[in-house]
């Protein structure tokens, strides 16, 4: 069971504006950076995103992702019905969910957005991070990032610069 | 005249533990480390820094800098005697400080430390970023960057992935 973060920040370490605008982000989309997401996402079975996630990714016009997605919030009561077959509500420590997950035969793990990736991170429940930096500076917004019981130390993978100046490293736990 | 960051920091953006200590960070020396910096620094006719970087570096066994040093401090009142030919003490915006540099001759800044880099970034004041990313998440500490105004682009010039896994990206205001 592997469990992959793939996610852009801006140089100083944010995910959005705290509004959750992502502007200085989605600028530099070209179809270089979609291709490289594509090759990862087609690799993923399951997709685990908490409330802020699955709530920008609801204002998008269409349903975004292609996997099944699992919902982590104690705040969201009920799923849409037009997204039932594609979304599953839970309520679970990362762990736990980790076990679930295995149980229903899923073994490649996407944990998108700020708190999912962070909870994740606290247990050392994430293999590998992907993180593609964005050259601009936000100075606030929703930190990639934060508190940990302990130093968390990985291994670089690999690097690629996109020719937008987008830099894209791949590191994997030790 | 140009103004450069050049600055280790942790995967989640700090550049020192809350009490200063970057054992982290040092882990991580050597030759290879070690000449980058020298390439770098030779290039440099001053070296700006601040109360929380110059009271690190007076913990260190030898004087760590060959170039002039200003330190921007309103708290510190005095540098120690041994020092006071390679150490100005000033208490300066840094605006008037650049316009004080350039009379005394200067043009190749070197600008480190947290609290100053954030306040150069803070005026728009910082040309030059070299940022080597440490592969460790620490969980807290003193971070490399802080608010804005506004949003700051820069143009990624290089990448450069070291053997043992820092990432060194070197960007230009635009």
């Amino acid at each position: 069971m592997k469990t992959t973060a793939y996610i852009g920040t801006s140089l100083d370490g944010f995910i959005a504006r705290k509004d959750g605008e992502i502007d200085w982000l989605t600028q530099f989309e070209n179809q270089e950076i979609n291709q490289s997401y594509t090759e990862f996402i087609n690799e993923i079975d399951a997709i685990v995103i908490g409330r802020g996630t699955f709530e920008k990714v609801l204002t998008f016009p269409t349903w975004f992702y292609q996997q099944k997605v699992f919902v982590l919030s104690t705040q969201i009561k009920e799923i849409p019905n037009n997204l039932k077959e594609k979304v599953t509500l839970l309520s679970m420590e990362p762990k736990e969910l980790l076990h679930y997950l295995s149980n229903e035969g899923y073994s490649n793990i996407y944990v998108d957005g700020g708190k999912v990736i962070q909870s994740f991170l606290k247990e050392n429940l994430l293999n590998e991070l992907i993180i593609t930096r964005v050259p601009v500076l936000i100075g606030k917004g929703i930190p990639l990032f934060g508190p940990l019981y302990k130093d968390l130390s990985f291994k670089h993978i690999q690097t690629k610069v996109y020719s937008n100046g987008l830099v894209k490293s791949h590191y994997e736990r030790i």
